[in-house]
C-alpha cells in the first residue's frame, strides 16, 4: 500500500526551519514535478550547480515499488509512486536515461542492527521538498528525516523516537552499475573511502572514476563498524561459516574494508527526540579534498544555516527572471522548469580548484568553475542559449570547460560525464553550442583553441574521430549512408549538419572565408535524403539509392527504426532547422510546407520529449500569416505536458532541456537554431516578465516583455513591439532582444 | 593427467643459481617433505622466520586437481599431487590445518590477456625447491618460474618464450575466506593496494586484518590495468552490459579499484628468452611501510643475490646443529625437520619496527622481533623447548611477544595470527610456554607481568575469561563437568592442569608458595576424570557422576567424541605428563601402567599427528626396565610417519610441532614435560650430534651427542653417559644437558 500523504510543498512550508517569504520565486519551486513519468527529475537536496545532491532513494528492495531498479531499465534514484525508502543517495543525476551515480546511501534505522536494505528500508509518509531541502517521516521507524546540502557536502539531520538507533552508510548499493568501494574509520565520529562509478549508458565500458568521501556525525556513537556481503562458500566450509552468502557485520576492525557490497554503521542509545546531524564531504579528485571540502564549506554542524543558504542561492538564481500575472501553477512550473536548468552541467572542481582531467588520470587545478555532465546533444539547442542570455558567466565558464577539455584530451566532448566522454548519441554539438555562444556575443574564451577544435573533429578521418564516426562517407557523399540496419545514419548525418552549420557561421565571422563557405556547403547535405515520394527524408544507401522498403512511421514509442535513431522519419524530417527555408523548397513551398508540418500535430508524430523535434511548433512561424499555428501548439503543448504534478514533464528532462523548452516557451521566445543569434517569438504565458540581464555583458539591464491579454484564452499574438517599435514577423535577433528595454505582445482569442 | 616430473631437489640443485656446498646442511632440505599426506608444509621460497613466503598455489581452478580449495575443508596453498597451476601466493601459512592468508597470487602468462584463473591456470613441470627458492617450467606457456624472498619482500623471475606476454597478480583468490582488496596505480611499473584477510577457523569471525602490499616490475609494460568480476545484474541491463557477471578488464583507469575479486596485469611484449623480474613489499601496518620495507630489503632487482642471501640466513640456522653418521635420507628428513621449525612463529614487525598492536587497531613500535603466528597449544609442548635450547634469543623475543600481547590486549595469546586471538584449540598454552622457558634459564623478559598475566588467566572468572572459560566449574569441581555432549570438557581440563603445574612450578621458583600449592593442587584435578571401569580417563557430569554410555574408542578419525576434542579416551589418558606417576599409581602400578601404555601402540590408539599423545612412547622411560619401548617406538614411528618424501610428515606439521618431535627424537632426547626443565633420552638416529649452543646464554660451547652403534639394527640404549659418568635412568635435566660436554649412547641390538 502506497502511504504517503499529498502534502504539496507550499502546505508544508510553514513546517520548514527556514522562513519562507510568499514573494520569492524559491518558494514556487515544486521539486515533485518530473518524478514520475520518466522525467527522471528528484525532489533531493542540491545548490544551484553543485555536485552535491541528497536524494531519496526508493526504487530498490521492495515488491511494493512500482518501479525497481533491478527488475528493469531504471535511470533515477527516485520514482514519485515508489514507497520503499533505503536512504538518501548522495551525488545523483537529475533528468537523465541511463542510470549513473546515486550511491552512498545515508539511512538512519532503529532497533536492532539490520544491515540488508531489503529488510531495513522503510515505508515513508509526510514528504516535504524546497529547493535544498528534503524531509520525510519513516514509518518504520517513526523518524523525521531532513536534509540539504552545499556545493560539494551534505548534512543530514535525523530525528529518532529514542532508544537503539543507527546510521548506516551502504556503498555496496546505488544506480551505477559500477561496484567496488573501500573504507577507513578516521575516529570515532568519522570514515573516509572512496567509490566506484561510470559506464553511463554502456557505450564506453572504460568510462569509471571514483568518487571519494568522507562521513562524520555529531555525536560520538556507542558502537561503529563495517559489514560486508560474504562470497558464498560451498562444501564443509560453508557449513562452517555462519555468515556464508550473508552479510557479515564487523564491529571490532576499523582498517581499510573493501568489497563489492560493504557499507558502515553508528550505533547509538538516543532519547526520545533526539537529533543526529551526519555530514558528508565529497570529491572526485581524493579523499583529502572530500575534507577539505567538508570543511570550507561548513563549518560545525548546523543544519539550519546549511539549508538557508541553499534556498538563498536558489533565489539569486530563480530571482533573475521575475514573473507576473499567470496561476500559481504556472509559476511553478515556470520557477521549477527554471530550478531544473540549474543541475546540470555541475562544478566538478573541489574548493582548491583541483579535478580530474578529461579522459585521464591525472589532476589538473582550474581558475574558473569546471563543469561536468554535459548533455550536449540535448542542452546545446536550448540549455545553452539560454545561459549565454541570463547567466553570461555560468555559460562562459561552460564553454572554457569544453575547451579546456579539447586542450586535456583532444577532443571536445560530446555527452560528458566525470572526465569521461560516455560516447552516449551522436554528432558534434560542442561545436554548434560554442559557435552559438560567441556568435550570441560571449567571446571570452581561447577562440583559437575552440576553432581549432572543431576542424579537428570536422576534418579527421572517420577512424581516428571520436565524434564523427562515419566521417569518411559524409565528406566523401555529402551524407551517411546506410551501412547496417540500425546504425542511426541519418540522425548522424543531421548532426553533422547542424554543427557544420555552426561552424561555418563561426568560420565566416572569424573571417576564415573559405571554411565557411565549405562546411555551408556540407550542412546543405541532408538534401541528400529528401524523398519526395514520401516527403519525408530517408535513409539512403551507400550507391545513393533510396533505403528500401521504408516506413516513415517505423520508429514510434522508441521501436528501432532504420537510420533513425530513437525516432521515425517525421520526428527527424524539420531537424534541418538551419535552412528551413531550402527544406520548403523542397517540399514545394509554403503551403505544402505547412501542411506537411500540421499533419506531424494532426497525426500524433511529434514526440515532445525528444530533442529533434522539440523546435517543430516554432516552425510555422517561417510562414508569417501560419505563425498562430505556433502559438496554438505552444500553448496546446504547455498545456498539455507540463505541469504541477509529478508527471508534470513530457519524459526524461534530458538535463534541463525540456525545462528549457518551457521556461522559453512560457515567456514566449525560442533559439530555433545553434549559429543563428535569434529567436521566434510566441505569445507569452505570464503578463510581465522582467529579465535582470548582466551588467557585465550586457549594457541593458533590464528586458520586460509585457503581454497584453483581453481574456485567458487570448493565446494568439496580435501584435510585437520592441521598444515601442512595431515587429513585422515572429524573428527577433538576439542583440535586439537583449537591447530591447520591452517587449510588448498584444494578443488576440482567434 | 599429473605430468609434473619428479627431480628431487639434490638433482636439479646443480641448475641453481647459487652455489651449493655438498657439505652445507640447506643442501639437505627436501621443502617438499609434508606437502601431502595433509602435513600442510609448502614448497615456497621463505627466510627463517620471514613473514613473506611465496608459494605455488595449486588448489583452484581444475577438476584435475585432487583437493581443491573450494570443493572441501583445505588449508594449503599447495598439494604435492595436485597439478593446475594460479600463480604464486605471498605470506602464507606452514603446517596448519584451517584455510588462511595465501593470497596476492602473482602469475605469468602469455597470449592474449586472461584473467579468469580457470582459463589461465597451467600445469607445471620441473619443479626445483631449496631453501629461499623454488622454481617450475609452466607448460601451457612455456615460461619458467622462479621465486625467492627476504623476511618481508619477494622477488620472482619469469623466463618468458617471447611475444604477448603479461604478469597477472590476483586480489579475488587465495585460501583466507575473507574478501576485499583495493588497488592503485603509482607508476607505470608499481602499484599498491590492501586486501582484507583472516576469521582463521572460524571461531572468532571478527578476528580480520590486513594485508598491505607494493608491487614493482623491472620493466615498464606496453599495458597495464585492473581486472574486477561483475556483480550479475538481471533483466533488460543485463543484455545491454557486456561484461555482466564476468571479469571486466579496465586497460585505462588507473585510480583506486576495489571489490570482492580483482586483480591487475602488466602486459609486455618480451623477447624469446627475455626475463621480468617483479617484487613484492608487505606490510601488516601499511603501504608505506609495505614500500619501505621493499627498498630496506631490495636494492634494485637483484634475484640471484636475494636467493643466495635467504639461503645463507638458512645455513646459519641450520647449521647450529651438526650431525654426521645416519644415512642421506635420514638427514634430509632431520633438516627439513628442523627448517619447518623456522617457519612460525614468524615477525611481524616491519624494518622500521611497526606492528599492528594484539586485538587493536593501533599501530605500535618495538625494539625486539614482534613474533606472530602462535600455534601455542601445538608448539608449547616441544618446539618452543627446543628454541629454548639451541635458540634462546628467538625464545626470549617469542616470550617477550607474549607478554607484549598481554599488555597490550589484556591476556596471553592461545592461538595468535597477526595480531588476533583465533581462540582455535584450547587451554593456556603460553603460560606453560613462558613458565617452562623461565624454567629451563632463560629469563630476560618481565617476570612480574608474565606472572600476573599467568594468575589472571588462572583466577578470572570464565564469562570474563577469554582463554579458561570453563574456570568456574573447575575451580569450584577440580574439573571440568561435561555440561553439553561434544563440550571437549576433558580436553579443556587437561589444558588447565598442564598450565597450572607449569604456573606452580614458576610460582614456587619466584617464591610465591601459597600459589605454588595452589596451582599445584589444581593440577592433579584431572584424577577425577580417571574411571577404574574403563582403565581410562572418562567424561563427568556436574553431580560428579560419570558419564554413560561411554566408549573410550569413540573419537578415533576425528568423529566427534564426548568430553575429547579430536581424539578418543585413549589419546588422552596419559595426557597428565606432570603426574604420570600418580596416573601410574591410579591405574594400579608399573606394570598395570606399562600394559596400558602398550596396549595404545599394539592397538593402533596412538594418533602420531595429534599432539595429546605424542609424548606416550617416552613414557615407557618412568619404568627404567620398560625403557626399551620407548627406544622401539620411537625408531619405529620415526621409520613409519617420517620420510623424505613428499607424504614425509604423519599429518599436519602443526607449525612445526610435528617436526619438532622429529628433530628431538632424532637427537635421542625429548622435553616431555612443560615446567619440568628435563628431557627424556632414547637411542639417537645419528652417530654424532653436535649443537652449538649460544654462549650469550650457555657457557657451554657446544653439546655433543655421540653414539657407538655395533650395527644398523642397534636400536636400544644398552648405556649413556653424560661427560663421561654413567647415567643411571632415562632423565636429565636440562641444566645438565647443556653443561655437557659429551653425552654418549652405547647401542645394543636387543
Amino acid at each position: 500500500m502506497h502511504i504517503r500523504n499529498l502534502i504539496t510543498f507550499w502546505i508544508t512550508a510553514a513546517l520548514l526551519p527556514v522562513i519562507v517569504r510568499a514573494a520569492d520565486p524559491v518558494s514556487y519551486v515544486n521539486p515533485f514535478i518530473g518524478t514520475t513519468n520518466f522525467g527522471t527529475t528528484n525532489p533531493g537536496a542540491i545548490c544551484p550547480n553543485g555536485f552535491m545532491s541528497v536524494t531519496p532513494f526508493n526504487v530498490m528492495g521492495s515488491p511494493d515499488n512500482r518501479y525497481d531498479k533491478d527488475a528493469r531499465w531504471w535511470s533515477t534514484p527516485y520514482e514519485y509512486h515508489n514507497s520503499f525508502f533505503t536512504g538518501f543517495s548522495h551525488v545523483n543525476l537529475s533528468g537523465v536515461g541511463c542510470p549513473e551515480l546515486g550511491s552512498l546511501l545515508l539511512m538512519p534505522t532503529t532497533g536492532e542492527l539490520e544491515v540488508d536494505y531489503h529488510l531495513y528500508g522503510s515505508e515513508y509518509t509526510r514528504e516535504k521538498a524546497t529547493p535544498g531541502y528534503y524531509g520525510n517521516h519513516l514509518l518504520k521507524y517513526n523518524i523525521d528525516t531532513e536534509v540539504s546540502a552545499t556545493l560539494r557536502t551534505s548534512i543530514a539531520r535525523f530525528t529518532y523516537p529514542g532508544g537503539k538507533s543507527h546510521i548506516l552508510l551502504n556503498l555496496g548499493e546505488g544506480l551505477t552499475n559500477e561496484s567496488g568501494a573501500t573504507i577507513r574509520q578516521v575516529n570515532a565520529t568519522e570514515y573516509e573511502g572512496c567509490k566506484l562509478m561510470g559506464g553511463f549508458c554502456y557505450y564506453n565500458r572504460q568510462g569509471v572514476f571514483p568518487i571519494y568521501f568522507v562521513i562524520r556525525t555529531d555525536k560520538t556513537p556507542q558502537q561503529s563498524g563495517y559489514w560486508k556481503k560474504q562470497r558464498p562458500m560451498t562444501g564443509v566450509e560453508a557449513e562452517w561459516d555462519p555468515d556464508n552468502g550473508k552479510y557479515k557485520i564487523y564491529s571490532k576492525y576499523t582498517k581499510e574494508m573493501s568489497g563489492d557490497d560493504i557499507g558502515l554503521y553508528f550505533s547509538y542509545d538516543t532519547k526520545p527526540g533526539e537529533q543526529i546531524q551526519v555530514q558528508i564531504g565529497v570529491s572526485f579528485v581524493s579523499i583529502e579534498n572530500a575534507r577539505e571540502n567538508l570543511e570550507c564549506e561548513q563549518q560545525g554542524f548546523d543544519f539550519d544555516k546549511v539549508c538557508l543558504s541553499a534556498r538563498q542561492q536558489w533565489n539569486d538564481i530563480l530571482s533573475r527572471i521575475e514573473v507576473e500575472g499567470g496561476t500559481d501553477d504556472q509559476k511553478t512550473i515556470f520557477y521549477t522548469a527554471l530550478y531544473h536548468m540549474f543541475i546540470h552541467p555541475n562544478i566538478l572542481q573541489d574548493v582548491n580548484g583541483e579535478y580530474p582531467a578529461m579522459e585521464s588520470n591525472k589532476i589538473l587545478s582550474t581558475s574558473h568553475n569546471r563543469y561536468t555532465v554535459f548533455s550536449l546533444w540535448d542542452t546545446f539547442r536550448n540549455v545553452h542559449p539560454f545561459m549565454t542570455l541570463t547567466f553570461p558567466d555560468r555559460q562562459l565558464d561552460m564553454v572554457r570547460t569544453l575547451i579546456d577539455m579539447y586542450k586535456e584530451w583532444g577532443w571536445l566532448p560530446r555527452w560528458e560525464l566525470y572526465g569521461n566522454e560516455t560516447l552516449t548519441m551522436s554528432g558534434d554539438p560542442a561545436t554548434a553550442m560554442i559557435a552559438d555562444t560567441w556568435l550570441r556575443g560571449l567571446r571570452d574564451f581561447d577562440t583559437d583553441a575552440a576553432y581549432k577544435a572543431m576542424l579537428k573533429s570536422a576534418n579527421t578521418p572517420g577512424k581516428d574521430n571520436f565524434l564523427r564516426t562515419d566521417n569518411d562517407d559524409y565528406t566523401a557523399l555529402g551524407y551517411v549512408p546506410l551501412r547496417e540496419t540500425f546504425d542511426n545514419s541519418v540522425s548522424h548525418a543531421l548532426e553533422y549538419y547542424i554543427a557544420d552549420f555552426a561552424l561555418s557561421q563561426f568560420a565566416q565571422a572569424l573571417g576564415y572565408d573559405e571554411d565557411a563557405k565549405s562546411f555551408a556547403k556540407r550542412s546543405l547535405g541532408y538534401k541528400n535524403y529528401y524523398c519526395k515520394d514520401f516527403g519525408t527524408l530517408r535513409p539512403k544507401l551507400p550507391d545513393g539509392k533510396f533505403y528500401t522498403p521504408f516506413d516513415p512511421m517505423q520508429g514510434l514509442n522508441f521501436e528501432p527504426s532504420p537510420g533513425f535513431h530513437e525516432g521515425n522519419a517525421w520526428n527527424y524530417t524539420f531537424y534541418v532547422p538551419h535552412d528551413i527555408k531550402g527544406l520548403m523548397r523542397l517540399m514545394g513551398g509554403e503551403n505544402a510546407f505547412v501542411k506537411k508540418l500540421q499533419k506531424v500535430f494532426d497525426e500524433n508524430l511529434y514526440d515532445p520529449a525528444n530533442e529533434p523535434d522539440i523546435t517543430y511548433p516554432y516552425l510555422f512561424c517561417y510562414v508569417n500569416k501560419e505563425a498562430w499555428r505556433t502559438d496554438y501548439q505552444i500553448s496546446r503543448l504547455l498545456a498539455k505536458y507540463f505541469s504541477n504534478k509529478p508527471e508534470g514533464i513530457p519524459g526524461n528532462d534530458d538535463t534541463g532541456t525540456m525545462s528549457a523548452w518551457a521556461v522559453f516557451s512560457m515567456m514566449g521566445f525560442y533559439p530555433d537554431c545553434p549559429g543563428l543569434p535569434r529567436y521566434i517569438l510566441t505569445s507569452p504565458t505570464f503578463d510581465k516578465i522582467t529579465i535582470h540581464l548582466d551588467n557585465k555583458y550586457y549594457s541593458n539591464k533590464t528586458l520586460v516583455i509585457e503581454t497584453e491579454r483581453p481574456s485567458a484564452d487570448a493565446i494568439y499574438v496580435d501584435k510585437i513591439s520592441v521598444n515601442g517599435k512595431h515587429l513585422k514577423n515572429r524573428f527577433i535577433s538576439h542583440e535586439d532582444l537583449v537591447n530591447a528595454k520591452t517587449i510588448r505582445f498584444t494578443l488576440k482569442r482567434h
